[in-house]
């Protein structure tokens, strides 16, 4: 089950191309296409006619017309046209999704049942907007539930040991960052510091770092997302707190959006600052960021086919899991809420 | 379940060489082999030894030898060589189908159990022995259910959507064309006339139409294939229904075997007319033939593929699905009399 | 099930490099690596901390550390470093098993249960010391269950059919050669002669042979691995029981360990005797011994395949089948005696 009535990242505005656009989000094949409006439409991938997916048709103006028998489907679900036939059945529609773009992300809305319609716009990524940065981005289809990956995004301990050819750094430093957890409803934060360490391997090619830095990591859980700000700047040129503070940025953003319960789509972007010796940095940040998260992605699949392999044996806690694991508990709490509220109607 | 006491087609003669052919039919893996009375022999694929397959051995004299103890079978099923050993226990034998070959093609009798002999001869192709046609053909293998490829035959209206570069045509006038379907016993025939439309592009490809033509198409479900008769001539060239009309011939043989519940062999062949401006048409009639076939085979598998994923949602009709839902009703009843049956006997 | 408190192949010392060795050993995924005490760890192939391989880590001084967050562990499997947290929890700690290297083969001990030292020493092969032979090996996976390979082994009389390239000879002479199946407790034995028989061609490459050869093949079945002693001698040269005949030897290893009840790793290594004539006959004899088990392999495999979709069909026995037959039923009592004893204490 899946924390429900909540936006979920289902792919980019670039994506929507006069092809139409296919994904499995949270069990439901869905087809995208850009409206007239500027909008985004998400229907059930199947016709209601014959099962065949839609996304295997055409677009064309006012809707999707299907590649088998030529039935078309407006943005709203209704079908509008069956080729031959004067009346339409009155069954014949698809389901429809509420979804919207904001900030160049497309976001799908699943209701805790077809009808609960939004109760919120969907989240912000002020860096897709915020002209000090430059950003680009990509989807990586993961072979592992979902939880992994927020384990995995929450514990930065990590990046010493995986990601030591990109933005890694010193492992022992990294295991020894003061760490602060903090929580406010279903979001969890998660702030590290490592002053005085050495820089890493992306941040020494994309700013012009001299000695060492002072770091910080400060990662946002959100129930459908991850917010993560991590940057250097000179040591003691700012506070790490100093909200107006300079120096190297990298603002990841992350949608992690269940395919199935144990197959995943990581839809990121990393928006990144520029010094005026470097002015063209972003595309060496870009590239390093998509390396680091295929490190994870093997290794995450890897991990989570030996979970498998082994069954549900015993896992042991070290401190670094505080993050991973006060998220996880938001989950459980959201999707136990969930399930009490459906057994409370049925 | 599958329509049983039927001939199923197997294979064509020219399959039959020096080396075994080994294909599952109907959950059978069997082996077959050309045998020296101009025949074919059909064996369980199963060494009664130690469970190899036949079809890894040899063909000689008299029969198959397993290629792992050299056991050696006769067309019968019976062993009739045990290498080193004097005496060959009674046991030592493996089913045998009966099988025939009529105009070329491999028929193999699945009768309602291993006693029941076939009660007729296997059905004729008369196209491969008319003189005024030329003929080629192939198999295909489907990762979809066979019933799904005698609704894709039995409705012809899907051509202008699929198969445009080959034998559509405009897709309304496909939708528009009167359709009359009738029934005959197990036998569902389904008729289409489309007078005065384009020439699609394989027409136009083998046959010097100037204009519009009067276009047919003549559809023959019977249980284990079709035989679908189209065409086209002239305008006003001869009536549509006269049994003496030349013109542009297309006649298809469609050989529809269940591999499995949900795999299919799908055996063709295509046998057209010549104009005698254009006399060497048949094989661009075989190539095109052959793309159509491969739309059809992808658009089938990623339809069933859509309908595993979605389970078993609502399907609406359209005028378009008369004829096919027909010949469903015809295997249902079918199969559901086999039940009655063997529920009786037991 | 599988025979317990054994011995098993687990690999070669020459696998045992700068980076992890990992297999699935009897449903145990287990990591192995060389001790500074020339010896072998093998540790359960799952760090206690997030269930990532411990395979996919790094090898240090004392041990072998986690590529995620660093934990380290010796070849006790007691974790010893836990990065950036003084107190190491009592329960970090991963299964080891206990590990053997004797002849250049790594052995593992399974026993009936993790507590259950080895009673034994690691079986002797004593052909990999002997100076009077030159040998190679190799592994190869099988999809197939053991049991099949070892009726493989035991029953060579269908080399004649299978292996005509390599150590095949006439098939018929293989299938009438006289047979003699003892038995002595767990260990099962098959002498085969064929005196006065062609050279297969391995021998013929390998040897000068002018003429006919007498050939023997003396097979020792174990539970966990077999050694195979072929050759051959001018006619009437030697005995063919002289304990001190020459010859053209080949002594085979076959260690054949189970990964899963239908999954299996074949390690093999085969050891030549060279003439004066042609001291470097070795590595002929090692590619065609390779060539000739991977015969073996695709023929294993697909037997199994088409097991597995007849179902459990009769197998009909013949007279080559005494050995194999004869060690199944060792099989099956080891089996049943381990259950029994299994549920006397439970």
């Amino acid at each position: 089950m899946f924390p429900l009535n909540q936006w979920y990242v289902a792919g980019f505005v670039w994506e929507l191309k006069e092809r139409p656009l296919a994904r499995v989000l949270l069990n439901n094949p869905i087809v995208m296409f850009a409206t007239e409006d500027g909008g985004v439409a998400a229907l059930e991938d199947r016709c209601c006619h014959r099962a065949v997916p839609l996304s295997c048709g055409t677009l064309e103006e006012g809707g999707i017309r299907c590649g088998y028998h030529g039935l078309k489907f407006a943005a709203s679900g209704q079908c509008i046209e069956v080729p031959g036939q004067g009346k339409i059945p009155g069954k014949a529609r698809v389901r429809a999704f509420p979804a919207a773009i904001r900030n160049q992300v497309v976001w799908i809305w699943f209701g805790k049942d077809a009808e609960s319609p939004p109760d919120c716009e969907p989240p912000e990524v002020p860096a897709h907007e915020n002209p000090v940065y430059s950003w680009k981005g990509g989807a990586f289809h993961y072979k592992a539930p979902y939880q992994l990956i927020h384990d995995n995004l929450l514990d930065l301990s990590h990046v010493g040991y995986l990601h030591g050819r990109t933005i890694g750094g010193n492992a022992k430093v990294h295991m020894e960052a003061p760490t602060i957890v903090t929580q406010d409803g279903d979001k969890v934060r998660v702030v590290r510091w490592m002053k005085n360490s050495q820089p890493p391997a992306t941040y020494s090619a994309a700013w012009p770092f001299k000695g060492s830095i002072d770091r910080w990591q400060e990662i946002d859980f959100h129930l459908t997302y991850l917010q993560i700000f991590t940057g250097a700047v000179e040591p003691g040129e700012y506070a790490l707190d100093d909200p107006q503070r300079g120096g190297f940025h990298m603002r990841g953003f992350h949608g992690i959006t269940p395919e199935t319960e144990t197959t995943t789509h990581y839809f990121w972007t990393m928006a990144s600052s520029a010094h005026p010796d470097q002015p063209d940095n972003a595309e060496t940040v870009y590239r390093q960021t998509e390396q680091t998260f295929e490190e994870d992605r093997v290794l995450i699949e890897t991990q989570y086919s030996n979970m498998k392999q082994f069954g549900s044996g015993p896992m042991i806690d070290i401190h670094v899991d505080a993050g991973a694991n006060r998220a996880r508990r938001v989950v459980a709490s959201h999707v136990a809420a969930q399930a009490a509220a459906a057994g409370a109607v049925g």
